[in-house]
């Protein structure tokens, strides 16, 4: 399977969530309780993993799985990092509000070129770099809050712990994600195996989340598992399965690809979700929207166009115009 | 004298004339009659080449003057073509408010980039044309009318014909550009008489259009000589030596350097212009400046870097990263 499939696939998925997600609600609330679909997701993937790697061990050679505790005991680090992350992130919504946190929410591109740079020490062009950076501000470019619109110059006006809260976000979700692929890159184990592990320690921290909700809300409603379905519809569990699925793919592209690769791909399905709204929700077309597009495909084409592309200058010239070609370069060698 | 100086110095002076215009109102409006500062600017242009044309000639060897009618006849072009500019612009204003009309003028740095192209048969590589195309989309950000502002949802709402006006506007624009590029660099005349040849026609069409505008109004107020400095203050002097100054700047790029260049000067200009707004006129700082900033900081260093700093990518790797160098390559062939 090549990286870009999977990459454009994990795109569509990814723009589906929030629409589905957004279908999901019944006159714009949740019938049912959000936190299960993440749990049931985890529950899906470790299910999907289980049994691909049970048919991959029947297949010669056998998958390379390491069980030591010292690589084993590796695997619940992404849940502990999101563990934090979610708290950090509800510590910020209490100083900036919910837009100006998406806003800085594209801060986790950056991030993740840094850390990527820092942690698993991958060198990247000065276009590269470009890129990346023109890609978070792509995004942005494309939230920008326009006229009409509520909430307005809340931006530049929430305390200085709201942006330092919503730095660390960023830190935090891109560590997860760097953390993760240098897990799956770190020995040849099979992928499934590592999704195992990946995935369990997933399911535990997930359900220790719904019984501490259950012990803020005093078991008011009885312990989770007995209204864990609770409202769920045909859509609740596509939204499950389409999260599922998001994940696997994720864990793919972090063995076979990397990082960058992910974040383009999640920062294009929020694109396209914009687009999709347009038509589903009858949203208004924004000149900042399709100033973001056009921004976040220049990036596309830069950072993964091979160099010869972007650089090719056919140097045939006609004679007469040896004389324009000369100011060129003698601009650029003055440059 | 290098180009990058001279580009420079257009930026301060291009930004110093929007400010200056503003300053020379009083309580909002003009108390002089606007169209005399181009016919002022274009004598004084004219009086500074002459100068500089006679200190050149005596010096040896002469500097180069064809004066043959088939050359001097090409230089009144420019005046037409600004000449139907202008009534285009007029026409457009019809259909389309200002702030729309200023949006669609960034259309004139893409038009620019094609008409090189196409006249003047400069190529660029895939990844200066992306730069070109980034600087419209970044001047167009900075300029995203942001909550709270009036005129809103009228961009996408105006008659087709404001549009294809626009276009055109943009087009006639860039043409002028491109024509007078043509001709600075058309022989290796002395700049000087160039200047003047450009500047006498640039005179001459500037007094009919004072005049026309005389006999429109009925010559209400006596022809416009006996009126051309009323409500003149030093401010105003000041914006017609500034627009001078930058005339001479323009047409000495456009022999040295090109349309490119100026391109890029006047573009850094508006979004220094925005900047300085923010203190002198206290506005408030938008996120949409603040993107425009950086993607036109981006477009200038992809434009103008020399391709080895954009794509050096060290290719010393610690043998641990292999597998993850491996992973890079194999993605960027398959791309």
């Amino acid at each position: 399977m090549q990286w870009y499939f999977v990459a454009s696939l994990l795109t569509v998925l990814t723009s589906s969530q929030g629409i589905l997600t957004t279908l999901s609600q019944s006159n714009g609330e949740y019938k049912y309780d959000y936190a299960t679909v993440p749990f049931l997701a985890e529950v899906f993937k470790l299910a999907v993993s289980s049994l691909l790697l049970w048919r991959e061990c029947k297949k010669s050679p056998l998958p390379k799985m390491t069980t030591e505790w010292k690589t084993v005991s590796l695997f619940p680090i992404p849940s502990v990092i999101y563990l934090i992350h979610n708290n950090v992130q509800f510590a910020t919504l209490t100083y900036v509000d919910t837009s100006t946190y998406q806003i800085m929410g594209n801060l986790k591109i950056v991030t993740t070129g840094i850390l990527f740079r820092l942690f698993l020490g991958r060198r990247l062009s000065n276009l590269q770099w470009m890129a990346i950076v023109l890609l978070a501000v792509g995004t942005t470019t494309s939230q920008v809050r326009g006229c009409g619109e509520a909430s307005c110059d809340s931006l530049f006006s929430a305390p200085i712990q709201g942006y330092m809260l919503g730095v660390l976000s960023a830190c935090l979700s891109a560590l997860a994600g760097i953390y993760t692929e240098f897990l799956m890159k770190k020995n040849n184990d099979s992928l499934y195996w590592q999704n195992i592990q990946l995935y369990t320690f997933g399911t535990l921290f997930n359900m220790a989340r719904l019984l501490a909700d259950d012990f803020r809300g005093g078991f008011e409603n009885g312990p989770w598992w007995q209204r864990i379905f609770n409202g769920y519809t045909i859509t609740t569990w596509m939204v499950v399965l389409n999260l599922g699925s998001t994940g696997l793919l994720v864990s793919w592209l972090m063995k076979h690809a990397d990082n960058i690769v992910k974040v383009y791909s999640t920062s294009m399905a929020m694109l396209l979700t914009m687009i999709l709204s347009l038509f589903l929700f009858n949203f208004k077309p924004t000149l900042q929207l399709f100033l973001g597009i056009i921004i976040c495909m220049m990036s596309l084409h830069m950072y993964f166009a091979p160099p010869n592309m972007l650089l090719d200058m056919p140097l045939t010239v006609k004679p007469d115009e040896e004389k324009l070609i000369e100011v060129s370069v003698d601009r650029r060698t003055l440059s």
